[in-house]
């Protein structure tokens, strides 16, 4: 617990209440081999996985001695309490309605006020309609309409171009930045074609920890981190190239990809099946790490959901930006001679399941993650390298 | 704007146009004077005084030339647009839904699932109804179970006693710790009985800097920092006494300070109104910090709130466990020879005015004070003090 703080009665009871239960013989130990179970006793049926995390943890700080005294246990109850509010059979009851449950309405309050930040970065050779895509995911002209001279110029080596974009839903203000890579694999030679992407990640990294270790702060640090590259696949019906492997595996550890088969409208059916097949054995033969699968959920929920999602990846993705009626209705999607291809329909393509995972499910879920797992992985590097460890326990 | 950001030619055409208009004689650049009205120009309607704040923050830094050119204001507006989403006339417009307000409901379900922490200091001399105000706040006996040694010896200095409980209501689970201070004011001499209390307000600092400086952070840095401190003045009728002033003077550097008149009920509706106008007069005198309106508030709407309650300022207070049956309804109140004072009727008392801005309407932003402004004051004053300036910008 925190420093000072004691469990009132009823909470020693409880905890108290399971040993005696499990100290048959009256010794006043346990047999260390119990710890996880008495603990889990304690918090009852509202245990999730992050508290059985927390449990094992802690457990096995204490696992080197046979048995466990009842002081060590209470502390060890102390220590995981500290770290949860899923306190199960410690839960205090309230003898009526207090209104803290407010609460969430006046974080979302603040939250609007304040506005949403989410970046993302597509990349992918010229030609796979990266722009066309985006501009379907956010239903505006977001994409390629940037002062720069000319978009159709392949710039010679890979190049980093953010738009930043103000739009609203609802009175939600969203900051959307765009990051284009125009060059990107498009040489004779593509060697490190990966490397001004992986720099312009990193920076948006710097830039933050810059902020964050500031004496005088911000009241609120803007974010440019990255919070999801889509990569662009050429449907090739093949397998996964070499510059595809060589740009997912040296980015994983920096950001959270989501691969689609760019107009995959050209695929039949089985094409797209058997190449969507081989693209997920070539992630898995080089351990290349995806959004979200390859990440850690300690929610049974939200596994279950990433689970269904992991099917469809890599998405097989078709944009457009014109639209026709079906059946009375304003659709996207393309014209050809022998049909139309609806752009959110379901059975045409996975357009709608990667838009509904990046906007509608997964928004905050890539922006956490972008927080808890590569911005932290930025910051020990960074920490760790610099020899003098300035910022470590030491000098706190 | 964000490294490598360029705008787009829509937001440029705005930005344009508000300075050609300025630019009557077409000499490329405008008066000084007259660089803040043009950027709120470009805001429109929707900049509120955050953004007019940021708008002479960075027309000041450019406040030394007598004219400023087009490309000087552009990356002026660049520099305010990164820094918020209120965009006005510089938002993108959307051709159909597209589904991003549902970040809300995302924040909302990661955040349930994570539960609340809020951590709550009452101080006063003994006899002053603290555990029985707090237990009434949050209709459990929450306060005054701790399993110490008996409550009713009084220690010979101020101790400072945590207690945690989690509570739930509407499937919001609060950690609430209550810090109780016995002693406080209760000796002959009570030189420097704030010190105690001032320590465990710094410690809680000290031990969530730690944390946040490690290199291997937790995901989730448990919170212990003291979000308010409930003050009880005794019901004197005449002033604030020298003890109140000095650890309010003491404290509110450091805790978002609430002051509240104890037992109420002591006084007549004339002494009642008479003892708050002297002790108003008393903290502008000794120009004491007082929670919310010695903070500033960069909303109006919220400025409007935090007036009204600034007139109840301080609250008095009456508190019970005691449930009398009033016109069909249970009550809390206290039942005496010549009527029953009811603790929630805002006519009898100042509670429900008190349990209000605590739980309900301001419970987020005592959480957002604590880390925005105390906090960040902790840690600016440890970094300066830490003579090698360990975490400076010379070592990121």
């Amino acid at each position: 617990m925190a420093s000072g703080s004691i469990l009132t009665q009823n909470q020693y009871d409880v905890i108290a209440k399971v040993f005696r239960q499990a100290d048959t013989e009256e010794t006043g130990t346990v047999d260390s081999s119990r710890i996880i179970e008495l603990a889990l006793a304690v918090l009852g049926q509202t245990a999730k996985d992050p508290e059985k995390q927390l449990v094992k943890y802690y457990a096995n700080l204490r696992g080197n001695n046979p048995t466990i005294a009842f002081a060590d246990f209470l502390e060890m109850m102390g220590e995981i309490l500290t770290e949860t509010t899923r306190w199960g059979n410690l839960t205090t009851r309230l003898e009526g309605y207090v209104g803290f449950d407010t609460i969430q309405e006046q974080i979302r309050k603040k939250s609007l006020k304040k506005g949403f930040e989410f970046n993302l970065i597509v990349v992918g050779e010229s030609g796979l309609g990266k722009s066309t895509l985006v501009n379907t995911l956010f239903k505006s002209k977001i994409s390629r309409t940037s002062c720069t001279p000319g978009p159709h110029i392949i710039p010679k080596t890979t190049e980093v171009n953010s738009v930043s974009h103000v739009i609203e839903e609802q009175n939600v203000r969203l900051k959307l930045t765009i990051t284009d890579t125009p060059g990107f694999g498009d040489q004779i030679n593509n060697d490190k074609c990966w490397a001004p992407i992986l720099e312009y990640v990193n920076d948006q990294f710097a830039q933050y920890l810059h902020e964050e270790v500031n004496i005088v702060r911000k009241r609120i640090i803007p974010d440019t981190r990255v919070h999801c590259c889509l990569y662009f696949i050429p449907p090739t019906g093949h397998c996964l190239r070499p510059i595809d492997i060589e740009f997912m595996k040296r980015l994983d550890e920096f950001v959270n990809i989501v691969p689609v088969i760019a107009k995959s409208d050209t695929l039949t059916i089985e094409e797209r099946d058997a190449f969507k097949a081989r693209i997920r054995e070539d992630l898995t033969f080089h351990n290349i790490r995806i959004y979200p699968s390859g990440y850690n959920y300690d929610d049974e929920e939200e596994s279950a959901i990433n689970n269904k999602i992991e099917q469809f990846i890599p998405f097989a993705v078709i944009g457009s930006d014109k639209e026709m009626s079906v059946g009375g209705k304003r659709v996207l999607g393309r014209q050809t001679k022998w049909g139309f291809v609806e752009v959110e329909n379901k059975k045409h393509c996975e357009f709608a399941q990667v838009r509904d995972m990046l906007i509608k499910t997964h928004m905050q879920d890539l922006k956490e993650t972008t927080d808890k797992v590569h911005y932290e992985n930025y910051r020990q590097r960074r920490l760790r390298e610099s020899k003098a460890a300035p910022m470590g326990e030491s000098n706190i």
